[in-house]
């Protein structure tokens, strides 16, 4: 994907939240990069601090923490998504995720001073902040629906949910990341798996 | 407690995240309210949409979810703190949550419509657009751990987690909520509770 088109899905996404000139797009636009991202790499680790939100443009991430030798599977970031290690982006502390590439993928980045800055330009400052409350509540609604999840919901039923919701993309994920994203076993997706399929047979 | 110090003290939470002058502060308070709100009342019930944000300037309050006849607490909020459905808040749909008073409180709150209205008001909007994104990040980090706890904790890490962190509030938690927090039986929690007793005698 050339750059262009790349930080075009950038304005794109921005301006799904806030209209923006082509003033205030310039002003934004200078602050971006594109860049790739090979399968497998990272884009954040833990122990490090993480500089970078970034968009999604092509491909797709996971974000997994490792615990006693596991990975536990937390998040996918899919096109036209946002990835962040947020809570190290925004405290500017080392993370505790890894955020993987699943396929190879392309990025448009923004760095933490960057933003400060923009949150602070004349020309464009309150949009920034608007945009970004508007991120930041949409993610806290993800989060709210994933706690409420995790409390009130069985493994089966979150699967369903994940089946009514995740649409195309959960074709694109391994098994048993999926298994490892609902806190079970692989062998207790594929069990959930047959059942669903004997019930809607 | 009267009404001018529970303001005060909304002023003072305001500006933990961004400083106002007086007469931005005059703008922003002729949009608040204070009220009481009676032990085991609701501030939010499910099916009903939540219209409005609050700080608790005394007392404490629970967010539960009833699912197949049982009490699942997801929250607590005590002084100082905000409180709101805020998913049913923010997308303007009937909410998941019961909100109750666990004491006698105090509240102070701003509607829906007001927050709208400051956003674009031309004096204080920059300033209500920054405090507003700055608490959904907050709330998303704390969130952010909530998730890490479930996916990487056994309910005694949490349990210890919550000891180190809680302070004297946990005081103030009948010990069958704080179960239900974790997501485990009063039962469970009193044999973590004997044995952390044991290890630290």
């Amino acid at each position: 994907m050339d750059t262009l088109t790349a930080l075009q899905k950038f304005r794109e996404h921005v301006e799904s939240y806030v209209p923006v000139n082509d003033m205030e797009w310039q002003a934004l636009a200078s602050h971006l990069e594109v860049s790739a991202l090979k399968k497998k790499k990272y884009f954040a680790e833990p122990g490090k601090i993480c500089n970078h939100i970034g968009l999604v443009v092509k491909g797709a991430v996971r974000y997994f923490l490792v615990k006693d030798g596991e990975e536990i599977t937390g998040y996918f970031s899919f096109e036209n998504e946002l990835l962040s290690s947020y809570k190290s982006f925004l405290t500017r502390q080392p993370g505790e995720n890894y955020i993987q590439a699943l396929e190879d993928c392309h990025i448009v980045t923004l760095s933490y001073n960057a933003m400060q800055q923009l949150y602070d330009d004349d020309l464009i400052g309150k949009k920034m902040e608007r945009f970004s409350r508007l991120i930041a509540e949409h993610y806290l609604i993800c989060y709210e629906d994933r706690v409420s999840a995790f409390i009130t919901q069985t493994p089966e039923e979150r699967y369903n949910k994940l089946l009514e919701t995740g649409g195309d993309v959960l074709q694109r994920i391994p098994q048993h990341y999926i298994a490892n994203f609902l806190g079970i076993t692989p062998v207790s997706l594929s069990r959930i798996r047959r059942r669903i399929m004997k019930i809607s047979a």
